[in-house]
């Protein structure tokens, strides 16, 4: 740890890597395979969810943003983000390990210095700048060579996101933390008991680290893997060979979990207000409620609920109204309709698939 | 009762009266103030239920039908039923008594010993055979002087509906009685009673009687109203003068209430599968299920559901998925979508009103 990495001259070296992947079937018919989660406006904003993780980041890294997404999302990518310099388009999915190490290591050539920041692009934050003091800080403390996470406090023992355990604090920083352990999606008692021990966070999955240290952390786990991605950024050229035979694996596994084990991962609390929309009881949970106590994304005055309630999702122009339901979701799109309910909106994947079956790819 | 009225000659002097009215507010989205129920096909026979009622009465009386409808109808009426010869348009709703008493009035100045039959234009019959069956002995009996009307099997205790109490049969007749009360729509208490008792049962609204009867008995409890019908029809110019001072009353009040009570009326049971359709819980009642214990109303290809009941009704060629909701009710249409259940589907005015008070009149 160089007395230099902890100036204000680390933030200056901080690339920000966007993955934006993802199949979008649990926000259907919303999210298509085409148009995913990340390039849909979801909060009403005027700004997808991609442009608002850009704009976002704008303010700490300035023009320094890589998007790796898949090929067919790159010029959708593009149109949306016209002033954006850096996409990398992934020939096939190969998960978030070789989509985050592939920037890292074209990073580490620039500039051996270089730290990367890695943000989902269909997350939603709500305060930007708690978002921004939580980055600077984790930026601090990647700049000694820790693999750094933000946790996120939980609010529910939700079974759907992994969760980092914290440990004894890191000295000299200010809320920063050792992390013990990095635990998979646990089932709802393990889920119940993280939340009451007070000790466990949501792993949002965003990590901070110097591009070095995350290669050279995959190098001892996975070394044929990291070979592969530093091959192919001294390469370029050999991206289309050597793509299909890199490792399908999450960052967490490769690279986090094995790291926490050794003592150097770090995790700095993200008391930002933070949601991943994961389906449409996520998308409900962040949307106001309207004035008859239906949750409206669209024109509220063309939907009318009596004694219901839930989420209406239009963008139609048509008169949706909801007699006697609660915990519904409507979902009006111009060419299908969804209706369920908050409790059975994680179950859309095999309508999905039975749609894909039946030949209805365009709808997908 | 002479003994030709007892001869087939009784059906020769029959004329069938079909009333088609209503706001059709219980079906909203799909029917309108423009498109009430009568105008849809809700069987999707191919066929409106207007259509199917006067296709229904062919056999029995020929093109002896008068169809009485609003001025604001009468268009899509003779759209629907280019060969139809009789409609009478009522300037302003005058509610049934004035509309089949006009028709009566008409009928018995070109006919004295005319019989009318009144039957809606909007309910669903699925035995013809057995409804032909049901008319003839009706016929049979009107022509002997009686005011007759149709008495339907309960088969659940219905309280949208009013009720006839059989007493005695009436000789000379096959199915026959003697009605010895008409009592309208019960509370739930009293309506399972009525069906325990096994003495009562369903009033359609379906009446045959000579036209000079019908209007004689109105004349004893009616008297202003008996003789401005008469009037009408004996100089049809003075229909938009006369026609908004006749007293508003349904029928049942006017004539087969104070009839039945000095006994003489009749009721011959309608065993031939009837449904008023008089709200989604009616039309999904008399709609077959399919295969994914959805019922619908459409292109059952379009529609998906996974544990899930109830009823789809579209026509706008987007696929409908529903996901775990029982006994829901998903109107689609091109401009308004309705999401309720079976239990709630008779809530539908207020909505409607609402869309009225805000300006929405092409919704409704």
């Amino acid at each position: 740890m160089t007395p230099s990495a902890m100036t204000p001259s680390a933030m200056e070296r901080l690339w920000a890597v966007v993955p934006a992947g993802g199949a979008g079937t649990r926000l259907w018919p919303l999210s298509r395979a085409l148009t995913p989660k990340f390039l849909l406006d979801l909060t009403g904003s005027g700004r997808t969810l991609i442009q608002a993780t850009v704009d976002r980041l704008g303010p700490l890294v300035g023009d320094r943003v890589v998007v790796v997404t898949g090929a067919a999302h790159e010029q959708a990518v593009r149109r949306q983000l016209p002033d954006l310099g850096h996409v990398i388009a992934e020939p096939s999915p190969r998960d978030s390990m070789a989509a985050i190490g592939l920037a890292a290591a074209r990073l580490e050539l620039e500039d051996p210095e270089a730290l990367i920041g890695s943000f989902a692009a269909d997350h939603v934050i709500t305060d930007e700048a708690a978002f921004a003091a939580c980055v600077r800080e984790a930026v601090e403390v990647a700049a000694g060579g820790l693999l750094v996470t933000v946790g996120i406090e939980p609010t529910h023992p939700a079974t759907g996101f992994g969760y980092v355990r914290g440990g004894e604090a890191l000295p000299g920083f200010a809320t920063a933390r050792v992390v013990t352990e990095f635990v998979e999606k646990p089932d709802p008692e393990r889920a119940e008991a993280y939340l009451r021990s007070g000790e466990y966070r949501w792993n949002a999955g965003m990590f901070i680290v110097r591009a070095t240290t995350l290669l050279d952390l995959l190098a001892e786990n996975h070394p044929a893997l990291a070979a592969g991605l530093r091959a192919i950024a001294a390469d370029p050229s050999s991206l289309p060979e050597r793509w299909p035979g890199l490792t399908r694996i999450a960052i967490d596994h490769a690279v986090a979990e094995p790291a926490a084990a050794a003592g150097r991962v770090a995790m700095v609390p993200g008391p930002f207000g933070w949601e991943d929309v994961g389906d449409f009881a996520a998308l409900g949970a962040m949307t106001a409620e309207g004035p008859q106590g239906m949750k409206v994304i669209g024109d509220q005055s063309l939907v009318l609920a009596r004694q219901a309630s839930g989420l209406v999702v239009s963008s139609t122009g048509r008169t949706v109204a909801v007699v006697g339901l609660d915990d519904v979701v409507v979902v009006d799109t111009g060419d299908a309709l969804l209706v369920t309910t908050y409790a059975r909106a994680q179950d859309l994947k095999g309508l999905v698939d039975e749609l894909r079956q039946g030949g209805r790819t365009d709808l997908t």
